[in-house]
């Protein structure tokens, strides 16, 4: 079972605090990348793992979707998002990712959000993930970088030309990395950029977009502290289709 | 037109006592991964970009390859792989990467070691490569890891546990790096792997396998140096198939 540590009060107390949950989707500078990577919504069912306030969940429908079924696994996070909706075509349900179940052929877009990377068996989510998907349909996930995950101590340092510089190693070595974000101790699960693809591939999907997030001039402009990111990325993004 | 360190008397003379260089295949700890990715040979025509000393050129034809065209900017590495072999089903010939020319729909395999990250429109060969190659026919290529070539100073140093780490710096600044490598000022081109996928995918391509070298336990234990790739990764392996 994956940790859940957005039932912890500390945790959800900062977390729910950051822009991109006071905000929503606008909140989140990489949101108008992804939102290139989405196909139309208009009558699709939609999937979405890790629907936190089910700030998407709510989009998705503005957009046309017919059904959005949103999973998570903290019941704070489930109980905001039941709170903040109004829509009978949109189910929220709390569940594990590791051991998730789904009906088959179901959905036509499966999206998430800054989730898989606290998944342990990111293999069996992935099969799972395209048998619930109908042919053709778009699973469009971000995880955060490997680059950005890799280290024993993942903090900037300043080169000697005074630029913010990342540090990168255990690259190869896979698996648990324990860090404090809010709280102490928030497991994650590194996998190699060329991991999480060849499981892709492996399941039977098609790859068709990989982007590093980096933010564009103009929001540097808007929020200078965002130029830092393009030092290292700090998030991947993938559309992969069945 | 690419820049020929290749050429350069000091670059040629150090770059040809490297173990790949002097062992040919066996002396590339990535050889094993790269093989692993390639389709049996008996038959097949294939296409060599960067081919050097022409030591994959051979073994193609060992395989059974029944020609083999290889391309390489350095006359010096030319005129080294012609010396080096007696078999007529293999062409060397001198050319550059940029703008380079090939016959369309023409190979059965394109393969290449450790050239593209010189090649500024990676684009334009990219796309050429889809357009000599017959439908199904694989593009199996390594370059240098964007991770690997991101950061102004790219050097080791040892973080507060004494584990040896790579520091990466204006990783989504995509474009030349200068670095001194056997000689001063060898030119690279840093592109985010997203790039490198993106541009195969925008082709024509569908990506098979990727692949962020990393040496194995046997590896590790014949040649301890290697330990320290785990750290970071310096080679990235693709595999597409038009």
């Amino acid at each position: 079972m994956a940790q859940n540590i957005y039932d912890d009060p500390a945790f959800f107390a900062g977390y729910s605090q950051l822009p991109r949950q006071v905000q929503g989707l606008a909140g989140a500078p990489e949101w108008p990348a992804i939102r290139a990577m989405l196909p139309a919504l208009a009558g699709k069912h939609v999937l979405d793992l890790g629907c936190g306030f089910g700030w998407f969940a709510r989009w998705a429908r503005a957009e046309g979707a017919t059904s959005v079924l949103g999973i998570d696994l903290s019941e704070k996070m489930i109980a905001r998002a039941k709170a903040d909706t109004a829509d009978a075509a949109i189910e929220y349900r709390i569940a594990d990712l590791e051991g998730l179940e789904l009906p088959d052929a179901s959905f036509d877009l499966a999206y998430s959000a800054l989730a898989f990377h606290y998944i342990e068996d990111f293999g069996r989510l992935v099969r799972r993930v395209h048998r619930s998907l109908v042919p053709g349909a778009l699973f469009v996930f971000t995880i955060e970088h490997p680059i950005y995950m890799a280290a024993t101590h993942p903090h900037w340092w300043t080169d000697k030309d005074g630029r913010r510089t990342w540090p990168v190693n255990r690259y190869a070595e896979e698996g648990r990395r324990r860090t404090d974000w809010f709280t102490e101790g928030v497991l994650k699960y590194h996998r190699m950029i060329g991991t999480t693809l060849n499981t892709l591939i492996g399941a039977g999907f098609t790859v068709r977009h990989v982007e590093e997030f980096a933010p564009t001039a103009d929001q540097i402009a808007e929020n200078p502290s965002l130029a830092e990111e393009l030092q290292r990325p700090m998030m991947l993004l993938v559309s992969a289709q069945r």
